[in-house]
This record gives structure tokens, C-alpha cells and sequence, in this order.
């Protein structure tokens, strides 16, 4: 047939999703790869469509010839209601970022858990990650949480100012790791914690540009820690920043956001994007300011 | 911002698109002239939507980020009744081909008037037209009877089978050419007409691969006539065969539909590709059988 076979039509729905990057590092991986491919952004606030408008969307996408969405905050689980299937990974996280197309079905995936993992293999290669304590229950924390008792992390120690929040994940979590320690700990326990694990992850909005701060009181953080975060606008969080100056090993939330898309990138195409270029290109985009 | 800016999603709206040429005509331009260009027929066959459908499909996408529609049989006169606003030609002819989003507004335009009379002046540069002979009332009959007026035929014979048809197409061309002699004529006096015309310009679709033979008896066509055809499947009919073959100088459907799609594709872009480079791209693809 004509270039029409290769060629790849994406779509990213949730709310605020103008200035996303995942965009512009779809659409120069598969320039780098000699694809046509077109990567739209579909603001649920601009088009002022509630969360369960995904339903819809996805519906019209079908008939418009979109071959996948991406979807983030607030339709990840909503979406879940919609798709005909959904892989393991995203069956037990309870959430969906990726949704493929084929033959008219909608197949759901999760990046997220997957593209963290991806990220730390390849951002902290060497770090110990028996025991570790995260900040944040929410969509993010529940993907990364996912991520690490995938990757061997035996003792999770998770805070969130939410008790609810926190306590059902953590009861969602041990179904998936009956053998792992999962414990929803207080915010007043986080210096003892501290003093017990191999790391620190954030998984709060506390660092992103509109919610600059520390996500936690870092007296106690001590070089031996890694550190790493979920936010990639700035790339160098508050909490990165610190974190490097007391000589930790450190995960910025760049390798996530580019894990996530490296790998939404393969489910899409079937082809597997350099993830130095993709976070080379993050980067440049950040600096300019986007 | 981005190279989002400079990226375009297009689709062909219509019923048996899925063969049309149109797509790859435009990716190609684009990429010649170096814009991220998707476009994306879609079938109302395939999707099992009646023509009805145009305007839901309209507004679909607009929410998904799409900048612009072709449209085809049979929503040609159905898509008026969902646009903001429209071009005095489009208007005239009664008929929408192009359909350009803007600010969220739907604005309607034709472009198979304008890229006729195009392929006219490019490919019959020194024609005298002021007296045709035109077969065929329907779709592409309007646009062309219409180009042929607004180019400075003051004669214009139209023959169609279906009597109604005719009459009706007559009398729309008369209000907007009062000053021109446009005549509803029978089949049985095409040989009496080809005596008194300048050229013979086909808009039925005899000729095509599923529909082959020769739209009249050619008896009466002589070298001195030019012979035009709307269908560019094939692109040698056998009607331009048989006048090619007689020394007529012919205008194959190639030419209105490249002008239609370069037409289009400077609306949609503001930028206007050459001719040429379409064109031979178009017999390209034509003879690799697509």
C-alpha cells in the first residue's frame, strides 16, 4: 500500500494536557525513525468534557482513524470502563495510560509503571532498592509503587496526607505482593523511615513549578540515599537539587516521563526509540523554556 | 511553540474513500515542503454511518484536533448545513468539498470548481471554450459546468440521462450566469452539438474501471475539438484514447484532481505546492495499480 501504512495517528486526552512534551518526543522518535506519524493533544478543559467524556473520545477516534491514546489525569481509571482489553500490568495497577487500537478494539496498557521501572534501570543502575519510602498514594504513586515491588523493593513504606487514599493503596498493593512489606506510613514517621531505607522516591506534585517546595523535611537524608522523583517540569526539582548538593545518587522525573513514552512508543509502532535521543530532545525542550 | 504549529491532520470524509488518491497527494506535498501532514480517509461505508453522519464526524473532529476536511459523495450538499460560514464559489455551486477549521468554526469551500478551471488553463492553455459540450449533471457536472462559465464559456450544452436532473442544474447555472446560454440538451443531440462546439468535457462516470466504455458515440468528434475528462481512474479512458488517437487535444481527470487537491492543500496550509510535482506524483501512484 502507500506511506498510508506507516503512517500513525496519537492522540493524548486528559485535562491540561496543552503544553504536554509527550507530544513532541513522540513525533521526533518517529522522525528519527522515518515515520509520518501526528501526536494531538485533546484538552478535556479547553473542550470543557467532563473526565467520563474519555468513552466518547475514544469512540470518535476509532471512526477518525486514531491508531492509539495516550490518556493521563482524570481518565485513567474511568477508561478502565471502555476498553475490551487491558494487559496484566495495567489489570493489577488499576489504571491505563496507553490505549492501542486494533481491528476496532481498544486494548488498554500502562507505560507508567513500566517507564518508571525503565528509568531507574537506566538512571541508578547499581542502587540498592530492598527498602525504600515514597511520597504520594495518588495515580503517579500507585504506578511507581507498582514499579518497584515489580523490581524487587521488599519493604515500601508509603505516606500520603490522605490516610484513605493511602491505606487503600497499600491494601491494593499487597494483593498484587503478598510477599513484600507495603506499610502506609504517617508523615511524622518519615525521619525514622529515613533512617531505615536504601532510598527515596517522590511521587507528590510538592517541586512541580506551580507547587514549588519540598515534599518533606530533608534533615535527615544522608548521601547514602538515591533520590528520585516523578516531576519533570523542572527536571531539577527542589528535591533533586538538594538531594545532588548532599552527594546523593539521583533520578530526576525526566527517565519516567521518557520511559513512559518510550515504551507507549513501542506498544504504538512496534518500534523501540533510543531512550538517549528521546531524553536529549526532553531536555532541549525543557531548556527552551517549553 | 513546538513543531506542533506546523503539523496538519486532514481526512476525507465520504463513502468508498478508503482507494482515493487524495491523502497520499497531500502527504507527499507536505513533505516536500516540509510540514508534519497526516491525512486520513474515512469511510462512511466502512464505518456503516449514512451521509447524515458529516456532522457528527465534523465535530469529532474539531474536539480531536483535526484542521480540515475534504468531503465527498455523497455530503457534498448534506455538509452545508453544519458550516459557519462559506465561500461565495462553494455558495454558487451549492456544493462544499473543503471544509477548514477555524477559532473552532467550520468554513466551506470548493475546490473541484476551481482546481477544473486550473487543470484548464494548465493543460489546454490556448483552448478555445466558448462553446462545450458537457456530459454529465451531477456532482461534478455542477462544479465543472460552473467552471467553465466563470472561465468565459458563453455556451454551455449539458446532457444527462436523468431529465430532472438536468433541468435543475440549467436552471441554477442560469442565476449565476445570466448572460451565458447554458442549454439542457438530450443524448439524441449530441452529434447535431459537436458540429457547433469547441470541446467536449465528460462528468459522467463512464469511463471509469468499474464502469467502462465511452460516454457517446464518437463519430461526430473531430481533431478540432478538444476532449476533457473528470475521471482519473484510469487515466487514459477510453475516451481520451479515442480522441488522443483522432488528434484532438485532450485534459485527462488527473488534471481536476490535482488542482482540487493543490487547491485544497493551500487552504488548508497557505502554502501552494507545484503542480507538477503532484501531478507526477499522481501517475506514480497510478501506475503502481494504487
Amino acid at each position: 500500500m502507500s506511506t498510508r501504512a506507516e503512517s500513525y495517528l496519537v492522540g493524548l486526552i486528559g485535562d491540561g494536557v496543552m503544553p504536554s512534551l509527550t507530544p513532541p518526543m513522540h513525533e521526533r522518535a518517529a522522525e528519527v525513525h522515518g515515520l509520518r506519524y501526528l501526536y494531538r493533544p485533546i484538552d478535556l478543559t479547553e473542550l470543557e468534557l467532563p473526565a467520563s467524556g474519555i468513552g466518547e473520545l475514544l469512540q470518535a477516534g476509532a471512526k477518525l482513524g486514531f491508531n492509539a491514546f495516550n490518556v493521563t489525569h482524570p481518565c485513567k481509571q474511568l477508561v478502565l470502563g471502555h476498553l475490551d482489553d487491558i494487559s496484566p500490568t495495567a489489570r493489577a495497577i488499576g489504571a491505563v495510560n496507553t490505549v492501542v487500537i486494533q481491528d476496532g478494539k481498544f486494548i488498554g496498557h500502562n507505560t507508567d509503571a513500566s517507564g518508571f521501572s525503565r528509568g531507574l534501570a537506566e538512571g541508578l543502575p547499581g542502587a540498592r532498592k530492598k527498602k525504600v519510602l515514597q511520597l504520594g498514594a495518588g495515580g503517579a504513586g500507585a504506578a511507581v509503587a507498582y514499579a518497584l515491588l515489580a523490581s524487587g523493593t521488599e519493604q515500601l513504606h508509603i505516606v500520603d496526607l490522605d490516610e484513605d487514599r493511602v491505606n487503600h493503596r497499600v491494601q491494593e498493593l499487597r494483593k498484587n505482593f503478598p510477599q513484600a512489606l507495603v506499610h502506609a506510613a504517617t508523615p511524622a514517621q518519615v525521619p525514622q523511615l529515613l533512617g531505615e531505607v536504601d532510598g527515596l522516591l517522590n511521587a507528590t506534585p510538592i517541586g512541580m513549578h506551580h507547587h514549588p517546595g519540598l515534599p518533606l523535611d530533608i534533615a535527615a537524608l544522608e548521601s547514602r540515599h538515591w533520590v528520585a522523583d516523578c516531576i519533570y517540569r523542572p527536571v531539577d526539582t527542589e528535591l533533586i537539587v538538594a538531594a545532588r548538593n548532599l552527594g546523593c545518587q539521583v533520578l530526576d522525573g525526566g527517565y519516567m516521563a521518557v520511559g513512559q513514552a518510550v515504551d507507549a512508543f513501542e506498544i504504538i509502532t512496534g518500534i523501540r526509540p533510543e531512550t538517549q535521543q528521546v531524553r536529549g530532545h526532553l531536555l532541549e525542550l525543557l531548556e527552551k523554556g517549553l
